[in-house]
């Protein structure tokens, strides 16, 4: 599975009022907070590779371990994802402490998210960065197909897809210090 | 969390027989498939650790994952464990290949569990080598009072403590091949 991913700066009074005129559907508001791992075998900044433990908040709490692989398509920044929603984050801190990954940084946001046309468009609020705009979609293979449909979305919001920044949240956050 | 465990090899006819004399409460029969993974970074065999998927049948499926870390009290075979259930097998298989981990070996076995006085019996049927019965508790702390427990409650089914095995599953079936 990729994940096909768009990602601008953009005030988000003027693009909720244009997914509200069109027919998005709002899924719903959550916090997320998501912690980085640095790997005792490896500098994922070189591998571009990268852990993540999300902690995501509605009603309750969910944990979700990923696994993102290198860009395989640089364009739309895509790459491959494994995931798994785990039980006890305690606990799977505690097994990614024995196995010698430390958490290295973390990116806290407010996320709300719409359904439009088969993608997720979020609006993200993350701290210390401010306002983003994302478009995202899965494909098992025609990453082109959907890549031009992100920007299709994007343009039908108002947003300008060649503004995209293809740096992470993280890495973002990582040159703000 | 401690894990204390007691293991020896039995015949399960005359330890159930005893079970079934005694105020055993009798949980049910599960079948447990271990897949145990190597490290990128280091040899488990030589730091004591290991790294085990553990999918549980009984009227479902349950995954979990679980980090053993080095012995610390060798008498009981007595190790910190961290554990958590996760959603997706195929999620966390991509995850562990991903970042590196490779299946080593696999332990399949039928599990029937007991409750005795605070303590976790169970009847082994492991593939390829046999019948055993492991006495088990987990303690914060004390880690001597609970071997001793466990010693105890060998003892009450009918099974010598003093035979001990404190080879894993694993490191049996390795020799064994």
């Amino acid at each position: 599975m990729y994940e096909v991913e768009l990602k601008v700066r953009a005030d988000h009074e003027r693009v909720r009022s244009r997914l509200d005129d069109s027919n998005a559907d709002r899924v719903g508001t959550v916090v997320q907070e998501d912690t980085y791992y640095d790997a005792p075998d490896r500098d994922f900044a070189e591998t571009d590779e990268a852990l993540r433990v999300r902690e995501e908040r509605d009603d309750g709490v969910t944990t979700c371990l990923t696994y993102k692989g290198p860009l395989v398509e640089a364009e739309s920044k895509t790459r491959e994802e494994a995931e798994t929603a785990v039980a006890d984050s305690d606990g799977l801190a505690d097994i990614l402490s024995g196995l010698g990954y430390e958490p290295a940084a973390t990116v806290r946001k407010e996320r709300t998210r719409y359904h439009v046309r088969g993608y997720t468009v979020s609006l993200d609020t993350v701290e210390g960065l401010g306002e983003f705009v994302e478009v995202e979609t899965e494909t098992e293979s025609d990453v082109e197909t959907a890549r031009n449909g992100a920007r299709d979305v994007m343009d039908s919001l108002g947003v300008d897809p060649d503004e995209q920044i293809r740096t992470s949240y993280l890495g973002l956050l990582l040159a703000a210090e």
